[in-house]
């Protein structure tokens, strides 16, 4: 049985449960052992008295350990829990030694960084992992729910499009025997006959089998070059990204602000004591800020009338706020400040968005959309797709897309093409918003950042 | 709205769809349309007669060709479906050319598998990744029901212990410029500092989170290099590892039973279209096999008695069976012929089996365990893992794998261990059983084999 099953219910009735200790406290004729399974959050308090078999090697059972206990559910008497297990029958499964490094005390983030293998049995990160989950699991429900098809688009691909440099480069070659051609690699010798990467994004992908099944969504992981060490960079990350057809940029709004208010209803239903921890030693104000989400409706307003805004602002910027450029960290704060809540800011400059974005009529601005969400900055970014062959081979070609190389993706636009739209998110920075964790470090399991690649 | 939620309640009302032409039959003052928008396998009919506005124009309209349609739902009079639009406004969203690929028409899977951008458009492929996606909600359901936490292991390492000659690669140097040190390629220049691969498991690091959460499990792509071009591999495919802490292999078998199970009762309930259409159309009697699975329970033998019954056959073997060998492809099909049903084959020789499966007392057999289904064979693997420090550690040495790499995972051992077990399942496998197609390529996406990452 698992510990967040036990209820009120089982009072009076024999249970037999599995776990680690968290806690021991000892007294000459009794004991307490706070019991956790990870299957929540909080423990289960076991009381024994000297009248249990083996009391004395019972008392000597360290932190971490993992135990067995039979016993009976009574109501508690203490103070911190309503019911307690009374054991009839404690067994040692798995002893811990006394330098075990998760011990009931405050531990630094850093200190636990170093013990990534042990630190989900933290609370801090048991909290954090298990957010992360259930916050998996509302995503998939979400599209379940919406009549989306989960699509599992490739990671690796053999198409240069995105720009190389961005990808890992994958080889079955071997780096000190490598064969040449002409004084220069031979990539045809190997596996996939040419040179082949690992994506940075399925959208392209997703958008073919958004063309036969009208919604789809992809969630996988993700890999980027980037020799960047921030807390907000890793190379190894995960990913949502619908593709939606028959749906313009208001619908696509329509749709992010509905999923991520799932999300976060989700996230505070399921995991209310996750939360409830995290707005005590991580984020005060934290469940405040997302369930005031739920009730809020997004503001969405132009690039241009934020850059009207943020030119009015008593600010001194470190970045002068432009017409033509991308908004700055600094300005995200201040807009999703300014308006007290998530803000869409729609149809940016097309010069800085990617080719694939729709073109407004007034030639000038695509129908892009990013999410700035208070504190946490860019949550999504999505836009309308180019749904005109013509057009979208003239901004592929003003952006230097090798055109030829994905001909299948210019077709979406020749065979029954639609009005379509998508957006991607960061899994990551989801989870950093929902807990306050501001380290993308201690959102993923086992971390890849330059020069780090542990376990 | 999507066509799957049309139903009889929706009569007389006046409905607004947009979707595919996927068949267009014309009359002189009448037309009828197969409207497909891919939400399900059923197409709507759509009627129009020559009171519509553009009636020449609209009985121009292509197969392929996106439209948006309003009208109002009434009873069908004809063969082949209860309910039918009839049209008041049809219109014209984007055309598709009449060399479309993808007609009403059978196409050969080889042919399709070359428009692989186009393939989820025709009626097998839009049901196999249906299938597919529901497969995969299916499994995230299971798990969330049972209290697991899902767990995204990292698919970068540089650990070394699989065997780097499986694993691709991975590197952001230039192949046409590395940096050499003492005559080597001087991995420490790159961007983590040394050798790093992609990944075939999250095994290990899986079984980390297992001493957390007591049950986890991973799903997430995988990739192998195997340089071989069967039905039945892929470079690139997914892959399910739950972990179970407190769990034997006794349980662990009760657990694959009942998670396969519910898969297929999910699949059966939620896909009754796709199954149907499988049934007719891929394997004869695949219905039968599936619902046979629910009420069956599944044998458990052990590997030393299954050889006893290959050695009493009246059949003559490729592979002679061998009580310290593993066992073939024709032995799978026999034996599950054998008992007409799913078959667990447990306790196998220690040395055909990997270094972490737990040694029986018999120190002959280790208590691993693979699933066999009839008509695919292995569907899952798994084993007790060893939980002894001293016996994991002498087994390591067996098997040469460099454990000071992994001192983590032996370190497991040390604190707070379980008994515990885990098991491993291929996505592509899986959908393959249920669809009854049998060919990788024809369940993934976009397949990557040696040779072919085409898109």
């Amino acid at each position: 049985m698992d510990i967040k099953e036990i209820t009120r219910e089982y009072l009076d009735k024999e249970l037999t449960i599995c776990g680690w200790v968290k806690n021991h406290r000892k007294q000459s004729n009794l004991g307490f052992i706070a019991l956790g399974d990870g299957t929540c959050l909080k423990t289960l308090q076991v009381v024994y008295d000297k009248d249990i078999n083996d009391f004395e090697e019972i008392q000597k059972i360290h932190i971490g350990s993992s135990i067995e206990v039979t016993g009976i559910l009574k109501e508690s008497l203490g103070a911190g829990q309503d019911i307690e297990l009374v054991a009839s029958k404690i067994t040692l499964l798995g002893d811990c030694p006394e330098d075990y490094p998760i011990q009931p005390k405050r531990h630094t983030r850093e200190f636990l960084r170093s013990v990534a293998y042990l630190r989900p049995r933290s609370n801090l990160f048991n909290a954090v992992f298990r957010v992360r989950s259930t916050a998996a699991q509302a995503i998939h429900e979400y599209f379940r729910l919406h009549n989306y098809v989960y699509v599992h688009t490739p990671l690796i691909t053999t198409a240069d499009c995105e720009g190389s440099d961005q990808m890992f480069k994958i080889t079955t070659l071997d780096f000190n025997n490598l064969p040449k051609k002409d004084g220069k690699v031979d990539m045809s010798e190997d596996l996939f006959g040419k040179a082949a990467f690992i994506t940075g994004s399925g959208q392209l992908h997703g958008e073919t089998y958004a063309h036969a099944y009208k919604k789809i969504y992809t969630f996988g992981p993700t890999f980027r070059t980037e020799n960047s060490n921030t807390k907000t960079h890793a190379n190894e990350f995960w990913m949502i990204e619908p593709e939606i057809c028959f749906c313009d940029l208001e619908k696509l709004m329509d749709i992010e602000e509905e999923f991520l208010k799932y999300i976060v209803k989700y996230v505070l239903t399921n995991c209310s004591d996750e939360i409830e921890f995290f707005d005590k030693f991580v984020e005060q104000g934290l469940k405040e800020k997302l369930k005031k989400i739920l009730s809020s409706n997004f503001v969405r307003i132009d690039h241009k009338d934020v850059v009207d805004i943020l030119k009015k602002a008593p600010n001194k910027w470190e970045f002068e706020p432009d017409y033509n450029e991308d908004i700055a960290k600094e300005h995200e704060r201040y807009i999703t400040e300014y308006f007290n809540g998530p803000v869409f800011i729609k149809n940016w400059p097309k010069d800085i968005k990617a080719y694939y974005m729709k073109l407004n009529p007034d030639n000038k601005t695509v129908a892009a959309v990013d999410l700035e969400v208070p504190g946490a900055g860019e949550l999504m970014g999505g836009s309308q797709r180019e749904e005109d062959y013509d057009k979208l081979l003239a901004r592929m070609k003003e952006f230097n897309i090798d055109y030829k190389e994905i001909e299948w993706y210019l077709n979406l636009r020749k065979y029954g093409t639609t009005i379509h739209s998508g957006f991607g998110m960061g899994f990551e920075r989801l989870i950093m918003y929902l807990t306050g964790i501001d380290n993308i470090r201690d959102v993923i399991s086992y971390p890849r950042t330059p020069g780090s690649c542990e376990y």
